[in-house]
C-alpha cells in the first residue's frame, strides 16, 4: 500500500496532538476535528495541523487515515454518525486504553472497503490538552495493535510502520481480550494503587517535606482525568478486580512477614521483585 | 561555631559518596572509612575523598564531623566500638531511615563533649556503591533532622546549614518518633507497594512490551537492597503495618466502587487524589 496522504485527527487533545506532531512528515495534509475551537486554532497557529474543523464531514471525506482520540465511550458513536462520510479505502484507528468488544462492534457496522485497526499507544501524561502534546511522549514507549479477523493485512502493517515513525519502541499485536487482561495489570492497577496511596495519607503532617523520589514517582499518576479513567476502570471491571486481588495477596505476604518478624520471607519477596524488575527496561 | 575542617565518611557506599561529593568544598580534608578497599581506592583516585582507611582509629581522631552511612543495625555498634577514638567537640551524624530509640541510646553513651545529630537525607537510588554516587541525588530532595534534648543548638544548625550546601531543598526538624511515623507512609509503604505490585505479576505474557510510564515509575524501587530494607521495615513494624492497613482500606474503596459500578464514588476518589497530589511538588 502506498503512503497515505491525508490524515484526520478526531479529538485534538494531548494524544491527538502527539499523533499530529509525530506524523507531520508522513502526510501531505493533516486535519484536526474537535468541538473545542480553541484547540483547533491553537493547533493551526502552531502548525500542528493544517486546518481545523468542528464538523467532521469534509475532512473525513478527504482522509486516507483517521485517528480517533476520543474518550472510550465516544468512539463507536463517532464512527456510526459518520459512517457515510468516510472515503472508500479509508483506514480508521483509535487510541482507546480498553478494547472490550468495541472493535468487533465497529467492524460489524463498517462497509468492507473501510477498515478499523484497533490500537493503544501506551503513553500519556498527567496533563491534558493539545497544548501539552509533544513528540517526547511517544518516544521509546510501547504500542499495541489489536487485530480483527476482518482487518486487511496491509492496513495492520501500515499502522505498525507509522507507530515506529511516531517514535514507539515496540509494536505488539495481540487480541483485544488479551490486551484488556494485560492492561488491567500494567495500567489500570497502577493507577488504582497510586490513587489509593495518596488517599490513604492521614494528612497529620506536611507530606511535601517528608517525601523522597519513591513517593513522588509512585503518585504522579494520582493526578488523574476522572472521566477518562472512570471509563477505563469500568470498561475493564472483571480483569481489574482480579488484578487488584492478586496485588492484595502479594501485599499481604509482605504484611504477614513484617507482623511475624520473618525477615527470611520478607527478603525473599525483595529478591523476587528485584530480579523481576531488572528484566524491565 | 566556626566551619568544621576535617570530615570522615563512615561507610563509603552510594549515600556516603553523595555526602563526600556535595561537601567537597566545605572541608579541607575528607576521609573515607570502609571495609571495602575497592571503594576506598576508587574514591581516592576520583578525588571523592582525600584518603581512605579500613581502620577508623586515625581518621576519627582527627575529624570534626563524622557522617555514619552504615546499615541501620551497625550504627550504634560503630559508635560504641570507637567511643574513645572521637576527638573532643566532634559532631557525629547518621543517615538512617528509621530512628526508633537509636539516638537516645547513643546519646546516653557518648561523653558530653561529643554530639550526635540524627539525620535522614531522603534520597537514594535503586543502585548501590560509591561508583553510583552523584551530587544530583541530593539536589532538591528533603532532609530531616531529629533533634535530641541534649543536642547542642549550634550543632543542629551546623547540620542544617550543611544540608542546604549539599543541595537539599528543605530541612525539617522533627522528633524521632514522629519521623518514623511519617516515613513509614512516605517511604516504607511505597517500597512495600512497589514490591507487591511487581510480585503480583502473573507473568503469563511479556510484561516489558505492555507497560507505560506508570508501571515503570511505580516499580523502579522494587529493585531493592534486601538487607537494608529488611532492617528498615522491621525497625518500623508498628507504624508500617498501620500504614499498609490504611492503604488497604483506601484501595478497597476503589475496588468496591468498581464492583458496584459506582462511577460517582470512583470519580470522587480520583478528584481527591488529584487535588492532594497537586499539593506536592
Amino acid at each position: 500500500m502506498k503512503q497515505k496522504k491525508t490524515l484526520s485527527i478526531v479529538g485534538l487533545g494531548l494524544i491527538g496532538g502527539c499523533y499530529a506532531k509525530t506524523l507531520r512528515d508522513e502526510f501531505d495534509m493533516i486535519y484536526g476535528i474537535d468541538l473545542d475551537e480553541r484547540a483547533l486554532s491553537y493547533a493551526e497557529s502552531e502548525g500542528i495541523i493544517d486546518k481545523g474543523f468542528v464538523d467532521p464531514k469534509i475532512p473525513l471525506s478527504e482522509s486516507d487515515l483517521i485517528v480517533i482520540c476520543l474518550y472510550p465511550n465516544l468512539v463507536e458513536e463517532f464512527v456510526e454518525k459518520n459512517i457515510d462520510n468516510f472515503k472508500s479505502d479509508a483506514v480508521i484507528t483509535d487510541a482507546v486504553g480498553v478494547k472490550g468488544d468495541l472493535i468487533d462492534r465497529i467492524m460489524g457496522k463498517l462497509p468492507s472497503d473501510i477498515d478499523f485497526v484497533g490500537a493503544h499507544p501506551m503513553a500519556g501524561r498527567e496533563v491534558q490538552g493539545v497544548w501539552n502534546s509533544s513528540e517526547k511522549i511517544f518516544s521509546g514507549a510501547n504500542f499495541i495493535i489489536t487485530p480483527h479477523p476482518l482487518n486487511h493485512a496491509e492496513n495492520l502493517d501500515l499502522i505498525e510502520k507509522l507507530a515506529y515513525k511516531m517514535g514507539f519502541k515496540t509494536v505488539t499485536r495481540i487480541t483485544p481480550k488479551k490486551h484488556d487482561e494485560i492492561i488491567s495489570f500494567t495500567s489500570q492497577l497502577t493507577h488504582a494503587i497510586a490513587v489509593a496511596l495518596v488517599n490513604s495519607d492521614e494528612k497529620n503532617f506536611d507530606t511535601n517535606v517528608f517525601i523522597g523520589d519513591s513517593y513522588r514517582d509512585l503518585t504522579r499518576i494520582a493526578m488523574i482525568n476522572e472521566e477518562l479513567w472512570d471509563k477505563l476502570f469500568m470498561g475493564n471491571k472483571v480483569n481489574l478486580i482480579r488484578k487488584i486481588e492478586k496485588f492484595e495477596e502479594s501485599l499481604d505476604i509482605i504484611k504477614t512477614s513484617i507482623k511475624q518478624g520473618d525477615s527470611e520471607s520478607l527478603k525473599e519477596e525483595f529478591r523476587k521483585s528485584t530480579v523481576r524488575r531488572k528484566e524491565i527496561s
